[in-house]
């Protein structure tokens, strides 16, 4: 019923990649009583790595030798929307109980069937979707279409960065710096907490590009021999592939700043998001709404925080014999839960 | 993993108690295609109430007879916060799966505790406090103190209608009418989305309360006898009592209005209420605030509401073998969702 635990003894946790992610699951279990670390697993290699807080390296292969098995009670994987985080999800939960914060929304079905029965097999659990969006928006959307059926919760995204659409930017030839903020359309917003739900894409959120260009690769000559107007052209040329973009721009209203580097550096490197569920049911002249909203400073950091508290909730469910995968949709809240801190204190 | 249950077979429930709560679930269940009502149990004569959904009605101590046994999958209790709520539970408990929205914070525990003794013997599963608070900003609360581990959630309700309270003030001698409003201070709701916890509890809501007082009754006498002074003088000695009552009011900044019959009928009969929970954690200059809202036109439709989705978990899991008792927190959120709609659209 409610989960008392002893927690003397520690969860052990391994962080697999050692991004932005990595880094903020790093200090996470840092200042978490109930987890200790074994290592970190990078691509990189070990020797080139630094740890604020004396964790140990390994290359990423080691996983999945001899040494760490059993020695790993959950494997929080932090390579966000890696093109291999697939595959390196399934090949870890081969091994080890993982977590991660997968967020192709499209491929996530797929992804949780093959784990489950990989997981199955293997004698492992995984909990994937473990972020803000999936992760506790999924849960919301889920919870309001639950106690709302006659609702369609909307989400809105923002203002904040998407690391997605930031990198698709820069991987647009003479970008040298780019960042991306996804803008909810606040009269939208508005409109959905009214109860209205048929909004069209380019309805609901715009888009907005700071971008440093690299002129003089670009030009193959120092900028002291490049004319206004051939910058001018050159930014037209870029803004034009931007907005243009299909699965990322076409379908919005997007707007695309050119600036500096100095002014890029100072203002546009910050991780901060934001977003919003919202839904409304109407029955005649009773209504009802719920929202759920976040802001956050630092995306990473607050994903790393729902990983590690989904990461002791694989733990608890584990130990009680659950393999396979799960969802957010899956999980009592009462396993994210601090032992000690009995469930009944919050009802 | 994810729940794929064939609902061709409805969930026979049954109501216990015809009070505001259960005609709510009365009509949540009529429109709700995966249940089916089995019958209403009341205090009150069955030939003394109408369904206008064409419901059957039972005396409620028929549903501890033969006829019922094994007839019914989820009992689900209307009864508020009655004074023999808890009792009334255990003995249904003893027979029927349950759901409730009993909502004393403070005996939560001591009820949950005996729930669950019962309910293992008896083989029976209850889910209680299923309401909105306890309920979903149950789950709130313990959702962000567990991925914010540096925050203490706080609770806002209001501004709507405190049944509690408003049976606290007609229950004085002389009160004919009266409706209490629980009003968030807005300034302390902005402080909160700031990062400040220590609220004095005078600090975060104030109380108004709208009272139609019998005048001919207190003073036995027509109202045409009676003076504007002696009016005058009731009306301040029922408000000093309001006022100064402890445990509902003696703690709260609170106005007391004077109003007449009409204007009590026309505007202060409905049963709206909203709330929120407002989490924030600050790491230095990093801060992340979560924060959950309701606004219901319909205080008692809302909760039917919430019952009614634990009640479709509450089959789910007495059928995969769970029995004694669960709040909120012990559910996963996957259990609450309508057959056909899986678990993975939301994610």
């Amino acid at each position: 019923m409610f989960c008392h635990i002893d927690f003397s003894m520690k969860i052990k946790a391994a962080i697999v990649g050692y991004g932005n992610v990595g880094k903020s699951v790093e200090k996470c279990i840092a200042e978490t009583s109930d987890f200790e670390l074994v290592g970190i697993f990078s691509r990189r290699a070990p020797n080139t790595l630094n740890s604020p807080y004396g964790a140990k390296f390994f290359e990423q292969k080691e996983l999945f030798g001899e040494r760490f098995q059993g020695q790993i009670d959950v494997a929080i994987l932090s390579v966000g929307s890696a093109f291999d985080a697939q595959e390196l999800g399934l090949k870890t939960a081969a091994h080890f109980c993982i977590v991660d914060s997968f967020d192709t929304h499209a491929k996530m079905k797929e992804y949780v069937e093959t784990l489950n029965t990989a997981g199955k097999m293997c004698g492992t659990l995984a909990i994937v979707g473990c972020g803000w969006d999936p992760g506790l928006f999924s849960l919301m959307r889920a919870l309001f279409a639950s106690v709302m059926p006659d609702s369609i919760p909307q989400t809105f995204w923002g203002r904040g960065v998407s690391q997605g659409h930031s990198e698709a930017v820069r991987k647009i030839e003479g970008v040298k710096y780019a960042t991306q903020y996804t803008v909810p359309n606040e009269e939208a917003v508005r409109l959905a907490r009214e109860g209205r739900t048929d909004f069209a894409t380019r309805e609901k959120h715009t888009r907005e590009c700071y971008v440093v260009l690299d002129y003089e690769k670009h030009f193959g000559k120092p900028e002291s021999d490049i004319t206004e107007i051939e910058k001018q052209a050159f930014e037209e040329e870029v803004a034009a592939q931007i907005v243009n973009l299909p699965n990322y721009f076409a379908e919005y209203d997007t707007t695309v700043h050119f600036v500096n580097e100095a002014e890029y550096l100072a203002n546009h490197t910050r991780m901060s998001h934001a977003g919003r569920v919202v839904a409304v049911e109407k029955h005649g002249e009773v209504g009802s709404r719920a929202e759920f909203e976040l802001a956050l400073d630092s995306n990473p950091d607050f994903t790393a925080q729902v990983m590690v508290a989904y990461a002791r909730a694989n733990y608890l469910l584990a130990r009680s014999g659950e393999t396979g995968a799960m969802t957010v949709l899956d999980v009592p809240i009462k396993y994210l839960l601090r032992g000690g801190k009995s469930g009944i204190a919050f009802v």
